[in-house]
């Protein structure tokens, strides 16, 4: 089998458990955070550095490729791993995320999604049909089903609906899947309901795909009632399967995902922060603009051990960051996805030595408060 | 002596020679090619990457670095070497060019110039013994005189008068230089007159630098009349002194300047050129943006060895381009300096060799034709 899921360890009293992803290019340590490379690049960065960093997984955009290269372009040019340079473990998301976030520019109907290029204005359709042969001609190692992922709040007929419908879209993209070396998976939806929850995840567990995705969370809901509905559908997904939080979110989220059991998280937030300045260390985030930096000689975190901490001091990057230069995007976004690869890491160790207990509760104290987990249009 | 310039080969029948820059952080092969940091960052590249590039001496701006972050903030943090985490050769420049390309925020009178700052409007007094003070608390290898740099076309009468107020400001400059670590060079201007050009290279090499620039130069005169001046300019500088032709150029003049007896150049032609898609090849230069390379699985230039040629097609990085990536910037700029600094190491072997004739003439027909040696602000 080309596409397999093994836990290794589980931790003691929790969900958490830590296993290995083995795709057709190479093997993911998981819970996995997945850098966003939304246009075939993590912005500023090289694949080079990604690995250097401990990134094994990234994730690409449908909606975006498929507009500009274009499926065919890339398919052509022998795939997108070859494309941008990337000879390790892929993830393309469906174009379901971008129904949402662009939805003035959308159309929705039972069959598919009519929507306007953000790009020229131009008239697209999307499928569940389409959504999967776009991604086969992609050939990442992990697709995903075309859903519509669910505004906050919602009336629950139209949430019966939608959940109705990624159900049935489901169904029609796994028909639709050609390529065996790349594993579908499903994505659970069913807003904040607790039965539409229930319903979606074991309906699509029933079509019984190699692995599941949580979707439709951390899009304006408060964070209890999020962590109600991850609970809810983690429990009627199967064990022996990974999940996949979609577009989640802040360190704070990754500790109590992987309590509840989450295997996977991407998420733009570590990207995005860096380039507005926004930096992540042990002791809190800092706005690196801030003047109290203006001749500060240390590093962004002493506790990181990155390039850029190793290397510049916060003044150098204070200064790089006000001068606009390209160079500020590059170190920032080094050292935020070093510390979620890290904290990644940390997670896995913490329940690799039956710590997961003590290191959460730790952790959770030292980590940067952080309001921003609302999940951002990918990008 | 901290200083040293050796020529250890001149080429027959031509001014060319290779020789070896000694600074107190390391050693510069010449002829070179000096990659501009303006604010302290050669854009989109990491030192490392320069240093993997060939890279052995870079420029920072002593205009732009004296506003933001300023040279006490700089010199608090252990000097520009440290800030910039490049601890190898370094050259500042006076701010004279700024006096010319920003001359609309300029008033210039005989004892210095009071400018407006581009970044808040707030005004500046810079004088030959600031622009020294400053260049001593930045710290670089080598600094330079305070010049105007003359605007063509110009009446005679001004660039007498202007030519021998670069003289004054040349020895005032030198008086306040306290920096015994640092070569102070002298410029020459004159305009496209040649009494004038004379008269300013014999008196600034009467004032005994260990170094001298050409200044004034590729600021819109003709080509012919550059190359005149440039010649004029050369004999009348110490064979044994390094000779910097300042904000030159493409690769068509580097042979010229070589050829004349030249040992330093910077430009931001590459990397400039690079962020704007303009891309040199052996085969003349491209423009990434063009829809010929939509679906082109080449390399930019199949005879280049560089990071970007290695692992990226042209429809990949036409791709970053059309998406405005900031990977877009980088590798086009990885490429573009690569030719440059590749060039400059063929310059230096053909002398070398003794076959510089030979070269020069095969290199002139296989160069990209390029109009746009036009000095550029620097930036």
């Amino acid at each position: 089998m080309i596409f397999r899921f093994t836990i290794t360890h589980k931790a003691p009293n929790s969900r958490a458990r830590i296993g290995i992803l083995e795709t057709p290019h190479g093997r993911v340590q998981t819970p996995v955070f997945t850098p966003v490379g939304t246009k075939a690049t993590v912005k500023a960065m090289t694949p080079e550095e990604l690995l250097e960093l401990g990134a094994e997984l990234l994730l690409a955009n449908t909606f975006h490729l498929s507009l500009r290269p274009g499926a065919e372009v890339i398919y052509q040019l022998g795939g997108l791993h070859k494309f941008m340079h990337w000879d390790h473990p892929l993830l393309t998301d469906s174009g379901g995320f971008q129904i949402f976030s662009l939805s003035a520019l959308n159309k929705i109907d039972d069959d598919g999604v009519t929507f306007k290029s953000p790009l020229d204005g131009s008239l697209h359709r999307l499928t569940p049909e389409k959504a999967v042969e776009i991604q086969n001609l992609l050939g990442a190692d992990i697709i995903m089903v075309l859903d519509e992922c669910i505004p906050y709040p919602c009336e629950i007929d139209y949430a019966r609906y939608s959940t109705q419908l990624t159900l049935s879209w489901a169904r029609r993209s796994q028909a639709a899947h050609k390529n065996p070396a790349q594993a579908l998976f499903g994505i659970v939806q069913g807003s904040v309901y607790p039965e539409l929850r229930i319903e979606s995840a074991r309906e699509t567990t029933a079509l019984d795909f190699p692995g599941y995705a949580i979707g439709g969370l951390s899009v304006g809901e408060p964070k209890p009632l999020m962590y109600e509905m991850l609970d809810l559908s983690v429990s009627h997904l199967p064990e022996d399967k990974p999940r996949y939080l979609m577009g989640v979110g802040t360190p704070q989220d990754f500790i109590a995902a992987v309590d509840h059991g989450v295997d996977m998280f991407d998420c733009v937030v570590p990207t995005r922060n860096a380039r507005n300045g926004k930096l992540y260390t042990s002791g809190g985030t800092i706005n690196i603009k801030n003047a109290a930096y203006t001749a500060d000689a240390g590093p962004v975190d002493p506790h990181c051990s990155c390039y850029t901490c190793r290397h510049y001091s916060r003044a150098y990057l204070r200064h790089l960051f006000l001068s606009k230069e390209i160079l500020a995007a590059r170190l920032n976004t080094v050292h935020n996805l070093a510390f979620f690869l890290s904290l990644m890491r940390q997670i896995r160790q913490a329940i690799a030595t039956n710590s997961w207990d003590t290191f959460k509760g730790q952790i959770q104290c030292q980590l940067p408060s952080d309001n921003s987990s609302h999940h951002p249009p990918s990008g």
